[in-house]
C-alpha cells in the first residue's frame, strides 16, 4: 500500500461537506481506484461549532486557512471557500509556497489570477486542479485538456450558469416575467450573495475564460469576455423566439478566428431542437468542437453538493494517482496573450421592435436595414395594440457593426418606439 | 525537453491513417501539451504499397505486427488492426511481454480477453488504454475511470453503435423498412464485414461490457450481456412507438442491483424528448449515473477517422504525460467476478399484437395480462385491415418473467395471430 494522500480542506459549505462525505463513505472505493488511501488531515471554515451533519472530530482544525495550507501533514490543499481575493487567494499562494498541490472549485480566483497562479505553481512543480470550477459535475476540463488533447479546438460553447437557465426556462414554462422568476430563484437559494454574478453573466464568464485558455493555449482573459446578462430578456422575447423555433439561453461562446479570440457570454437564440435548446432548468451543457473529433456535447448538473463534490473528488483522485500537468494544459510560460478579436463572427440576429401605426413605417425599417447591408430572412408583424405593432425579424448573417448601424438608423426614424431588441442567433 | 514518446502503429485503416495524420500535423501542439515530442518509429499493415494519402517514408516498416510490438525503438504499441484473436491478440501480448505500453481501439479483444490482458499488463507494470474502443470520439472511459472516480456508479446506458442508430432513425424519417435501410447502410460502408456485429448488437455489447467492468469493478463479462439485435424491428413498431411518444434505440444498459449485475444490449423504447430519444443518425451517446454526480450525458461521433483517431490520441497523450493506472480503473486482481443478475429490473414494456376480428378477442388479451399480474397503462386499437386489428399496449412496470407468462398465454389464445412483439421501455 502506498502512502496516503493527505488533504487539508478549507471551506465547509455545501461543496466542502459533500467532499468530506464522499471521503468518509467511499474510502474503500477511493483506495481501490487510486491505489492509496485518501485522508483528511485538517479542515478550516468560518464557524467551528456549526453542525454540518458530518463527523469532523477526527480532523485537526485551523481557524486560518493560510495556516491549514502550510501544515506539514497536508499534501493537497483543497480550497472550497470561494472569492477571487482575500483568504482564498492568500491561502492558495501559501499552499504553493509550501510545496502543496491545490484542488479548488474557485472560478473567480482562477479567472482573475490564473496566469499568476499557474506560473507560480509550475515554478514550484505543483499542480492546480479546478474541474469543479466549470460546469459542476461535468468532467469538461478533463475532456478538453486530456481526452481531446489531440485536437485543435475551434470553438467551445456552453450554458454554464444553472440559475440563469432556470429563470429562462421557467419564464417560458410558466409565462411569468423575469422579475417574478428572479424572486423565485432567490427564495430557492439559487442566487449568489451578489445576484449579478449569476444574472449578469459574470460567473459564467469566469468559467468561459478558463475553458478558452485551455482550448486555445492563451492566457486567461476574463476582461476580454464580452458580457451581457439576462436582465433585459422579456417574456415577449422568449415567446417570440419560441414562435420562430428558437430558445433564449445565456450562452458562452469562445472561438478562435482569423480576427483573434472571441469570448462572449450573452443571451443568444439557439434552435429549440438542438441539444443546447432543449436544456431545461439548472442543467449545464458544454459543446466542444475539435478538428478531429467534430462536436462533443457534455451535459450534467451544474451545481449542488453532490455534483460539485464529485468534480473535486475527480481532481483529488487524479492527484492521488500521480497525474501531473500544467494548470492550463500547457506550460504557463507558453500561453500566448489572448489576441482579442475586435469584432464578432458574423451571425444572424433576432430583432424585436415596436412599430408605430403609421403608413410606411415598416418600409422605413426595411429600408434602413437594407442601406446598412442587413438583409431580412424572416419577418412577422403582429396586430396593433394601442397603435403599436410588435415586429419580429430574423436577419441573414450580418456583422455586428452593420447591425448596429441599422439599429441606430431605425431608432432615429419615427417608425418605431423605444430601442429595438437585438439578440444573436448562434449556429450550433 | 524530455525524451520523445515513440510509437509503433499496427494497422493503417481509417483510424491508423487518422492517427498518423494528427501526429504529423499537430506535432507542435502535442509537444506543448504533453511536454515531449510524440513520434512514430515504425508501422505495420497488410499492404505496404497501398497509397493511403499520407507520407510514411520516415517510418520503419514491419510486415509482422508482433515484430513491430517488440522493437527497441517503440515505447507504445498502438494496435489498430481489430479482431479479437489472431495478430491483434498475439501482438498485444508480445508488446506487454516486451515491456511496452499498449493503446488500442479494439473492443472485441478487450471484451473477450480483457481480464487476462489486464493481469498481464499490471504484472509487467504496463498500461493498456482503449478510449477509442467505446463510443468513438467521446472521452467516456476517461470520464468514468477518472472524472467520476469519486462516485459509486449506479447505471451506465448508451447508444453505442452508430450504424444501428442510423438504420433506426432513417426508418422513422424515410418510412422505409429495415431491409432497405440495411442495404443503404451497407452501400455507404457503414457495416462491418460481418454485419451481425453491428445489427446483432455484438459490437455494442462488447463496448457495454467494458464500461460495466470499469463502472462496477467487475471482470469483463461479455458473455453475461443479454444481446438482442435490431433485425426484428419493423416500421410498424417504430411508427407505433413514435405515436406513443417514444423512439426505438439499440440501447445498452449496465446496472448493479441487489439481484446482481444486469447487462443488456437490446432494442428499447425511450421517451422521444429525452436526450437518448433525440439522438439521430450515427451519433453515439453515453449516460452515466453516479451517486454524487447524478446523471451525466456525453454525446459525439461514434465512428469515423477523425473521432476515433482523436480518442487514440487522447490515450497516447496520457501515456506521454505519464498517467498510469490499472486497465479497468482498479487492479485487475481486485475485480470481482461479475455477479450476473438472474432477472432484469422491472420496467414498463411496449407490446404490439395483431388482434383477430372476433368478439371478446381484446377481453381475452386483457384477462391473460391481468392473470399474469401485468397491468395496462395505455392501450390503442387501430382499425381492422383484413380482419386483423393492430393493438398497442404500454404496460405498467412489470417483471420480465410475468410478462413472458402473459405473452405465452396470449399466444395460446385464438385472440391474436402471430407472436406479440415486446420491447422494454427504459426509464431514462
Amino acid at each position: 500500500m502506498s502512502q496516503p494522500l493527505r488533504l487539508g480542506i478549507a471551506g465547509l459549505g455545501t461543496v466542502g461537506v459533500g467532499v468530506v462525505k464522499i471521503i468518509q463513505q467511499q474510502a474503500d472505493l477511493l483506495t481501490m481506484r487510486t491505489g492509496r488511501p485518501v485522508t483528511i488531515s485538517a479542515i478550516s471554515a468560518r464557524s467551528r461549532g456549526k453542525d454540518r451533519g458530518v463527523d469532523l472530530s477526527a480532523y485537526a482544525w485551523e481557524d486560518d486557512p493560510v495556516a491549514l495550507a502550510k501544515r506539514d501533514d497536508v499534501d493537497v490543499y483543497v480550497e472550497l471557500m470561494g472569492g477571487s481575493n482575500g483568504p482564498a487567494k492568500a491561502s492558495t499562494l501559501a499552499a504553493l509556497d509550501a510545496g502543496k498541490d491545490v484542488v479548488t472549485a474557485n472560478k473567480a480566483l482562477l479567472a482573475l489570477h490564473g496566469q499568476m497562479l499557474a506560473e507560480k505553481a509550475e515554478a514550484a512543480g505543483r499542480v492546480i486542479r479546478y474541474e469543479a470550477a466549470v460546469a459542476g459535475g461535468i468532467p469538461v476540463i478533463k475532456a478538453l485538456t486530456e481526452g481531446l488533447a489531440g485536437n485543435k479546438i475551434a470553438r467551445v460553447m456552453g450554458v454554464m450558469n444553472g440559475t440563469c437557465n432556470y429563470i429562462l426556462t421557467r419564464m417560458e414554462a410558466t409565462g411569468q416575467g423575469y422579475n417574478a422568476l428572479f424572486d423565485e430563484a432567490n427564495k430557492l437559494g439559487y442566487l449568489e450573495a451578489d445576484p449579478n454574478l449569476d444574472v449578469g453573466g459574470i460567473d459564467a464568464g469566469h468559467k468561459l475564460s478558463l475553458l478558452s485558455s485551455i482550448a486555445f493555449g492563451t492566457q486567461v482573459d476574463f476582461d476580454g469576455v464580452e458580457l451581457e446578462g439576462i436582465q433585459r430578456i422579456t417574456l415577449e422575447d422568449i415567446r417570440a423566439a419560441a414562435d420562430m423555433g428558437y430558445r433564449v439561453k445565456l450562452l458562452g461562446v469562445a472561438q478562435m478566428t482569423e480576427r483573434g479570440l472571441e469570448q462572449r457570454m450573452s443571451p443568444c437564440l439557439v434552435p429549440a431542437d438542438s441539444p443546447l435548446g432543449q436544456l431545461e432548468g439548472g442543467t449545464n451543457m458544454v459543446v466542444i468542437e475539435g478538428d478531429s473529433v467534430g462536436q462533443i456535447v457534455l451535459r450534467g448538473a451544474g451545481a449542488g453538493e453532490g455534483p460539485t463534490a464529485s468534480a473535486v473528488m475527480g481532481d483529488i483522485c487524479d492527484v492521488a494517482r500521480g497525474f501531473r500537468y500544467p494548470v492550463f494544459g500547457q506550460p504557463a510560460s507558453t500561453l500566448a496573450q489572448a489576441p482579442r478579436a475586435q469584432s464578432a463572427t458574423p451571425a444572424p440576429y433576432y430583432l424585436r421592435m415596436s412599430l408605430r401605426d403609421k403608413p410606411g413605417a415598416l418600409a422605413k425599417v426595411a429600408s434602413v436595414l437594407g442601406e446598412a447591408g442587413v438583409s431580412i430572412h424572416r419577418m412577422r408583424q403582429y396586430d396593433h395594440v394601442d397603435d403599436i405593432a410588435p415586429v419580429l425579424l430574423v436577419t441573414h448573417e450580418t456583422t455586428r457593426a452593420d447591425l448596429d448601424t441599422a439599429l441606430e438608423g431605425i431608432a432615429n426614424t419615427d417608425a418605431v418606439t423605444g430601442a429595438p431588441v437585438a439578440l444573436r442567433i448562434e449556429t450550433v
